[in-house]
Order: C-alpha cells, then structure tokens, then sequence
C-alpha cells in the first residue's frame, strides 16, 4: 500500500536528466526584461532538450535523489553561442602577405608572390581531406573553448565540383564528430576559379550544376554568393539563387561590403536567410530585409582586419527592426580571428550595438539567420546548448575580453569538455 | 682504464638540462636575419638560463643519454613574451558603465551612477589582499597561456599608502607564487583621490611621502605619473620624478596619450624606462627619447576601445630608432582586453607595424621597457624563457588570432603548465 503509493507518486513526478538551481539565466527570449532573464531560475533537461526553464520556486517536483543537479550559486547561463559565418575549413596561411603588406608590398607585389585568395584555393585543393578536417577541428575547438555550439560553415576555397564537394564533406564529417553543431553553405560563387578566367558566366552555370549534386549528397543546407564588384554580378547571383529556389534550398549573400549593388534586396526577394556585412546597404535594401524577414549579419572582425570606415547601416536596422547577427567570418584572408567573445566586443566597441543587441547576435538572431527554430533562446522543447559563465551580468560577456568564464558547456544535453582537443 | 678515460670524456662533455633540436629559433638579437633568426637551431639550458643558442651543427658535446631532449621538428622557438604595462590588480567591474555608455548615458549619468575610476578605486580598496591575489591571478594564467612569462603590474587603484601598499603586496606575492615574473610599478599618481579633491599638489606631496617607505618593503621597481590634463601636470609629475631619482628608483609616465604635455620628455630627462601611450608626442620629444634610450611603449587596445583616431607618430619613432614596446594596458576602464597576441594582432592592424616590429615590442623592446638586461631576446647567459609554436614563420603570431599554436613553456628553465590553474 505505502509502496504503491510511493511510486504513484513517482510517476507523477517529473522525471528529468539534470537539473541547474541557483541560477540567473539570460533565455534570450522577448519576455519584456533585458537579456530575457530570469533571476533565481531553475533549468531542467530532457533526452537533450530543455523540459524546463522558469522560477525556480515553480519547477515541479522531481526525483533529487536519481538526478544530477548543478548548483549555479547566482552564475548565469546563455543560450550556446552561434557563429552563424565561417569560411573556417581551408588549408594554407596567408601571413606571408599580411607581412608583405605592412613591409610596405602593394597588390601586384602580393598577387605575384601568389597571395590573395588564389593562394588559399591552391592550398586547400591540395589538402587532403584528411588534412582539412584536422585544421577545422582545431577551430572548431577554439570556438568550443569559447561557449559556441552551433557553427556555420562555407564552402568557396574549391571553385569546382570535386574540391566544393571535399570542403562540405569535411563539415559534415566535422558536423557528426565533434560536439559543435554545423551548418553547411554551399559558397561556390566565391570567387573566379583560374578555369574561367574572363568567364564568370561560365562559372555561375558550373555553380548551377553543381548544385542538385551537391544537394543529393546531402552536403547543403543554404546556398551563399559573393555579390560585389569584385565578386558576382546581381544577375549572377539572380542565377544561383533561382536554381537553389528550384531545388528548394534557402539563399543568402555576402552583400553591400564595398560597394550597393542591391544584393541584399534580391536575398529579400527571395525570401533568403541573411545579407552579410552590409556596411554600403541603404535605407530601400533595410525595408526590403524587414519585409522579409531576411536577418542582416554584421562582421566587425573583417572590418577591424581590413581597416573600413563605413559603418553598416545600424541606427536604419534597428529602425526598421531587422534582427541583426553577430559572426566571425574566420577566414584567412579578411578576418584570421577565431574568437566569437572578441566579436562581441567588437560589435559593441566599433559598431556600437548594446551588450543585449551583441549577444542576440550570437544567439536568437543568428539561429535565424542559419532558419534553425530549435535553438538560440532558453524555452521548454529547445535543444539542450547552454553555457554557464561565472559573471556578474550578461554585459561582462562583451565588456571584457580574453579571461574566460565559461564554467561548464552543455551541446544538445551532454556537458562537453571545453578543453576538447581529441 | 677505459673506464678513466669515459670519465675524462663525460668531464669535458658539457652538462646541460635540457636540449631542444631542430628548431627554427627567432633569437630577437639583431644578428642581421629578420628576427634575429637560426635555422636549423638548437638551444641547451643549464641552471634556468640558456646555454647555447646557435645552429645544431656547432652545439657542443653533451651526454645525450642523461638529457632531456626535445624534437622540435621544424617548430619555431621565441623568447617567452613580455607585457611591459598592466594595472591587472584591482576589483570590481565596469561592465554596466560599458552597457550604460552604449545605451546612451554620458558621463554625467556615469558619474552619477558611481562609475569611473572611482568605481574601481572604491571596489579594489574595499577588497582584501586574498581577494585581489584570487582575480589577478586568473588574469596571469590567461596571460601564461598566451606565451607570456614576465608581466608588469602597476598600483594605482589604492590612492593612499594602505591600498597602494596592499596592491604592490599582491604582484610581490604573485611574483612568488605564480610561474611568471613581475616587475612592480607604484602608480601612486594615477588619478586624485576624494579625499584630495581639489588639492592635486597635496596629493602628490603624499605620493612621494609613499615613495620610501613603499622601497623599503621592497615594493618598488620603478616609479609611474599620469601626466595629463585629466591627470597630472608636468610640474606634479617632475616632483614625483626627482623624489624617484633620490632614492635612484627608475622612471616611466602615461604620456602624451590626449595632449602634448610633454612628459615624454620628461622621462628622457631623468633617462627614464619608457613613455606609454604617446599618441600626441611630437618630433622634439621623440628626439629626447632617443637620446635617453627611452622605450615608446604603445597601447594599442586602449586606443581601439577608446575609439581613438590620433596614432602614436610610428614614422618618427622608426626614423629616430626609438625602440617600440607593445603591451596590453589591461586595466578595468579602458583596455578591459586581457590578451597579449591580440595586441600583436592590433599593433600590425591599427598602427602598421611590421610583424617582426610587433615582436619585438614583446619581447627584446618590452625588456628593455622594464630595465631587465636578462631577458627578452635568446642568447647564451640570458634567463631560459621561451615558447615553442608550432607555425611556419613569426609573421603567423601577429596575423592569426585565436587558435593557440603555443605548445611549451619554459621559464626560467622549468617547463610549465600554461593550463594552469591553482
Ligand atoms: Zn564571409
Ligand atoms: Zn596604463
């Protein structure tokens, strides 16, 4: 009788894998108070999804007894970290012509010693597969370091079927071995590989083509185009996205860096993911993003590393409530910087985005900038990613840079080894 | 017999503790190749200082069964790298005026809401000795795993004789206590405390009452003013100087960072350490500093989280040949940035030095900054601090960012723990 009893009780009880008390936790969410928080909070998981997060005093009863419990004592706890644009498979270094540079080498100078991106494409085709993925997980274990979850990465140092194809599989190779969650972006339309030089039309056709192939291997989850002067034309990029729209795979661009070409609208148009960098986007191109709901994603490492002066547009896209994101864009030619924390002080310091805009950055908004919905704010039936960092209030987050204080990392419901280097 | 003749051989045989082979060593001497370089290099160390530094091919004799030997398979050896300017002992955060500021506050409202220095100076005078040697710690083992082995810690924060003291306490026990060497700055004259409002000149009487006594603890290496409008003036810091000078304590100043005062000069004229800052230094102090052997220590994190535009005068500095330190300022307020590497990065970035330039302000010009004549560049006799990286050439220290490519640590001969923790 009293162990029937007993264990009708149990059933009734909440069964959870662990459970986090004491906590301060910045969700994420738009519950009306900064950072979404909540104080004195409680956070419960289930097979590796979130089961609870709320006041502690109305978490329901559970068995304390066969669940690991964490005692925050006041630490908070984020939502994983998302770098939501990377270019980080590639082999090769470029600092050869960063010291060129600064030893006073202009580009002609640079491109004869074989600098630039050709050099990046020539190592990186040369590398095995193999030696790619080393390189990557390195990174990828540097970011972990840092509290980061979910990484996005991009293809575009190949410039043909066989060498897109090995970047892409080495991210989903890096995507089921390493704790990090990954993204995969077909960036074909990076720059003009040497087989088509004088014809860009020719390559976007081969982009084209490449791209049901690619699809059928499983290996794109969104399409990326360069649209610049330097880069592929918006009727170029109309191309690409049209044959990704036909294969119903989301688009995005790397757009309005250098100069207003429009590409940013034309992501809109096709109701895409993100417009990247965006410093030369105008107000047209802002409207055009907030009817689409298309996320803008500012890159303040490339425009430290580059030196820019025009700022993107900050003040017109909070006007126009574009949700803005906050990445890396690790690449070894315009941003050889693998630390998302130093975005964020970035992203306050040079762009002037608040700490709360900064780390909506690298949370909600740059989960929808990568169309996960699974993700990115604390709330019951996400995925379990969340760090617990021993600080006074989200804004150290950005405020400082370099000591970590991240305590404890925990990737869709298993805590993770931050150290990871296997 | 032959066993005599083996002992005679092992007599004449050099006795090392350690041998590392197959190195690429960047010396920092000036040897005539770019930073001080020996391909094909070995180094030996006996009794924590180096014993031989030079090509594999001419180190001596040693017995290579007792040795510890170390296969550097083409790694890069570097001196262990020097921050030759930090205020790292103080409390307190100053992440919500970062938030406010950013938010749109001005600096009445931050006042208003206790910010500032005082912030600061209030929090680490109300911290124990126990409490302040806890978080400077973190910071020195963020700066060890960076490749860092000597360190400068300045007072500043206390403002009266039992603060400063109890600062200047805390680096003389983390000099003890913790693998890397620091040098111990009083900074008494740093900001004027409440209790001295309005009566800057008394202040500075009481700073150089602090000055013997703070000696005789043996609390002193060398002697630091802000000299500045928001500061001191010139007047104030040359009462500080010539109190040094009696008791034959080295000088340094904060010059020349919002207006040409001309401490700089001053610093030269008492043939000081260093002149930090020193955006707004002109060719007349430039030329003092170069007669003086003063170093220009530069600062590049505070001018990119100031937002600063005026850059130190790199051109005349070159042209005068006055040695260039580069370091961290890490302080609370206005380079929360606690990471020497990105300020090699920001060095070469924002202010253009060459790589081997940025280098050299972290090591051999960083020594010199401080007054050690033991460190700094790799040569027989000198101190046995170094790090193996495993990159293809110096230039990768300064271009990349992030992923750490340091895999030893030695100082003072002991190989350390750069995931150092306790
Ligand atoms: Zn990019
Ligand atoms: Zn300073």
């Amino acid at each position: 009788m009293q162990n029937s009893k007993q264990q009708t009780k149990q059933d009734a009880m909440q069964q959870f894998d662990g459970v986090w008390l004491n906590a301060n936790i910045a969700t994420m969410q738009d519950n009306g108070s900064a950072y979404g928080s909540i104080k004195k909070a409680a956070l419960a998981i289930k097979d590796g999804v979130i089961a609870y997060v709320g006041p502690q005093a109305e978490l329901p009863a559970f068995d304390t007894l066969a669940t690991p419990l964490y005692d925050m004592a006041g630490q908070w706890v984020l939502p994983g970290l998302i770098d939501c644009h990377t270019h980080l498979v590639y082999a090769g270094s470029r600092a050869n012509e960063f010291e060129m540079r600064l030893n006073g080498a202009n580009y002609q100078d640079i491109a004869a010693a074989g600098g630039g991106i050709k050099s990046t494409v020539a190592a990186t085709r040369q590398a095995s597969e193999q030696h790619l993925f080393v390189l990557a997980k390195q990174r990828l274990n540097t970011l972990l370091s840092q509290g980061v979850t979910t990484v996005e990465i991009k293809s575009g140092y190949g410039l043909d079927l066989e060498n897109e194809t090995k970047i892409l599989q080495v991210a989903s190779l890096l995507d089921q071995h390493h704790p990090i969650s990954i993204s995969k972006t077909f960036l074909g339309a990076h720059a003009l590989p040497a087989e088509f030089a004088n014809d860009a039309d020719g390559y976007i056709e081969s982009v084209c083509a490449m791209l049901p192939i690619l699809q059928q291997l499983n290996l794109i989850d969104a399409v990326d185009v360069f649209c610049e002067n330097i880069g592929f034309s918006l009727e170029q990029t109309r191309k690409v996205f049209a044959a990704a729209k036909a294969l119903g795979l989301p688009v995005k661009a790397h757009a309005e860096q250098l100069s207003n070409l429009g590409g940013s609208a034309l992501v809109a148009e096709f109701g895409g993911l993100s417009a990247d960098h965006i410093e030369f986007l105008d107000e047209a191109g802002v409207q055009a993003m907030a009817k689409a709901g298309t996320v803008a994603v500012l890159l303040p490492g490339a425009y430290y590393f580059l030196r820019e002066t025009q700022q993107p547009p900050i003040a017109l896209l909070r006007q126009h409530a574009v949700p803005m994101a906050i990445a890396t864009d690790l690449n070894p030619g315009t941003s050889p910087l693998c630390s998302l924390p130093l975005m964020l002080n970035m992203a306050c310091t040079l762009f002037r985005l608040t700490p709360e805009e900064a780390l909506l950055g690298v949370t909600r908004h740059a989960a929808k900038a990568l169309g996960f919905a699974d993700r990115g704010v604390l709330a019951a039936g996400m995925r379990a990613d969340f760090g617990c960092y021993d600080i006074s209030q989200p804004a150290e987050l950005c405020y400082q840079f370099g000591v970590s204080t991240l305590q404890q990392l925990v990737i869709a419901g298993s805590e993770v080894n931050t150290k990871h280097t296997a």
